[in-house]
């Protein structure tokens, strides 16, 4: 099949009918109960670029060196699915958190009439979809335990991490806003599961987990992982709305962009006072001015061009980090590269 | 120690230092993250009556017939926590999801001004820490993998009692609410995290999880769980409130309580008329006199004997089961008797 994101899609009714046979088995539950979850996980999971669940399919291809068998094939990708699932529980979660109304061009899952705070059960079933079908299809392989445990560790770094950005947003303080805290929510919120994870599976599934290759693959993938999020939230002020396919929010939104950290490190202390009296201001009646101010300060301080020098330096230390990675363990420098081929100087 | 559930309290500092080391032990994480954490584990998990997590150190106990040493205490105590946290995951999700305002005589942890929405990350961090723990005190026991397993199994099994439960009271259908959906919903939401959890984790530390061992404590358990939880169907009503320390609300809520599932059995058509008029009235300005209305309903068609017949009958049934189990491959009897003479009669 030509287009990788269909193949990979295909996939997708397969673990949706093992489900419903799990369902299925458990005494007198049901049909009802079936449809609601199955309902949730069409909403949830699938209509997403699936960038993380088709990676730890490539990451696998990379690492054997050849193409997959069909088996291999459907067992990478049903690991790529569990990525999506442990993705739509924490978006279920941050959207109600954050008040959000859309997502993926749709309402959130929260905000559709009959879901409501029913929500907060369903994000839980999303991440027992993980462990249902890691028992049903991975129950067999060596690596079954270390697949659970890997699961368990990122979800408590989504986790810790969900907490840091909360604590930090609700202090709404400036003074708070630096590049360390930045690194730190971003690694745990983001890097982890969306950099990390793919590989960290792909190497247990293919049973090349070693200690080292573990390591190596953290310390390549948590950088790129910042610097993904960096260009996240570069596009959020910069990118062309109607490319990225949304409008920018971080500013009214009072978040800890990496944008307002630079900003508030170049700043003089006059431009400080114009930060401090326009960041974060939505739902404030002049909301629309206090932004257009922080973005003519942005332009001022040649936001733009740091950001263009930021990349350019971050992507030669990642050249070179995966340059000195020791293939001896069965590690490949290609996995890196296809990911950072990837989002080198993304549009969206 | 003289009193049990004191020795069992002091278990959990132990357990809250390992938490707070794991999380020192992640790179770069600030302990403000930690002392939220924190937080959330002392509001929600200490504080009830533990009466689950003691079952695991009683279980295992009369299992292995003897006194346990202060190894095997701490271990079956730690297992004992694990259920406590895993039900705070779903007491603050439920909180959230019934719009309650109090639980223990304090206000809901999403209640607090400083926690709101933030609860929906707190629960499944609630959740992570049984398996942080799992891994800290129990990766070298020999049913670590299932011990793993089953909370998995349970928590799943809580997601979907819950889902049905919801979906039960949101369709606000007194004619929906028959025994057999009535027993499905307590089986799921209650009895197998409350009564079957606690025998099979103890079942699993001693060594004796066989198929058969298990399935025998799930035929008995899950049948003392649904008596338990009419037992507080039936207290809700007809208890003393000054005894019971609440007030019940089941009627006003228009819960699907093992009471109203009776008087639909037993009442004529025009009783029927009142049941429709006046239960689920929570908010509506007579609320008070239609809960009178369905209260007198109750005791015009004698459900105080009726509840008393029930029990009786159940409790002989009960009996008769653990008369029956196989004890050939280590299961006892007393484990059994233990839980039921805990319960039966109970008045509060």
């Amino acid at each position: 099949m030509a287009n990788p994101l269909a193949k990979f899609r295909e996939v997708f009714p397969v673990l949706a009918e093992d489900l419903r046979s799990i369902c299925a088995e458990q005494d007198n539950l049901p049909d009802q109960v079936w449809q609601w979850f199955e309902k949730t996980l069409h909403y949830n999971v699938i209509g997403g670029k699936c960038n993380r669940g088709l990676s730890v399919v490539d990451t696998t291809q990379i690492l054997l060196g050849r193409d997959l068998t069909s088996d291999e094939y459907f067992q990478s990708a049903t690991l790529g699915w569990m990525i999506e699932l442990l993705q739509a529980m924490f978006l279920v979660l941050d959207d109600i958190m954050d008040g959000s109304t859309t997502r993926r061009g749709q309402p959130c899952w929260y905000r559709q009439p009959d879901v409501g705070m029913m929500a907060v059960n369903d994000a839980p079933m999303l991440e027992s979809a993980i462990y249902l079908l890691l028992k049903k299809h991975f129950r067999a392989h060596p690596a079954y335990l270390a697949l659970v445990e890997t699961f368990h560790e990122v979800a408590f770094q989504i986790e810790v991490g969900q907490t840091y950005d909360m604590l930090t947003e609700r202090a709404q303080n400036l003074a708070e806003f630096d590049q360390a805290r930045y690194g730190t929510i971003v690694t745990y919120k983001t890097a982890y599961y969306s950099f990390y994870l793919p590989v960290a599976l792909a190497l247990q599934y293919t049973g090349r987990a070693t200690a080292g290759n573990l390591r190596q693959a953290k310390e390549v993938l948590v950088a790129m992982g910042q610097y993904f999020q960096v260009q996240d939230d570069y596009l959020d002020n910069f990118a062309d709305p109607a490319v990225l396919g949304k409008i920018g929010t971080d500013i009214p939104d009072g978040k800890c962009s990496w944008l307002v950290v630079q900003a508030l490190k170049l700043c003089t202390a006059e431009q400080h006072a114009v930060l401090r009296a326009n960041y974060g201001r939505a739902g404030e009646c002049d909301a629309q001015v206090c932004e257009r101010r922080v973005k003519d300060l942005y332009s001022e301080l040649g936001l733009d061009s740091v950001y263009h020098e930021y990349e350019e330096r971050t992507v030669a230390e990642l050249r070179e980090k995966i340059a000195n990675v020791d293939e001896g363990e069965g590690l490949r420098k290609g996995v890196f590269t296809a990911f950072l081929d990837k989002i080198y100087g993304r549009k969206k």
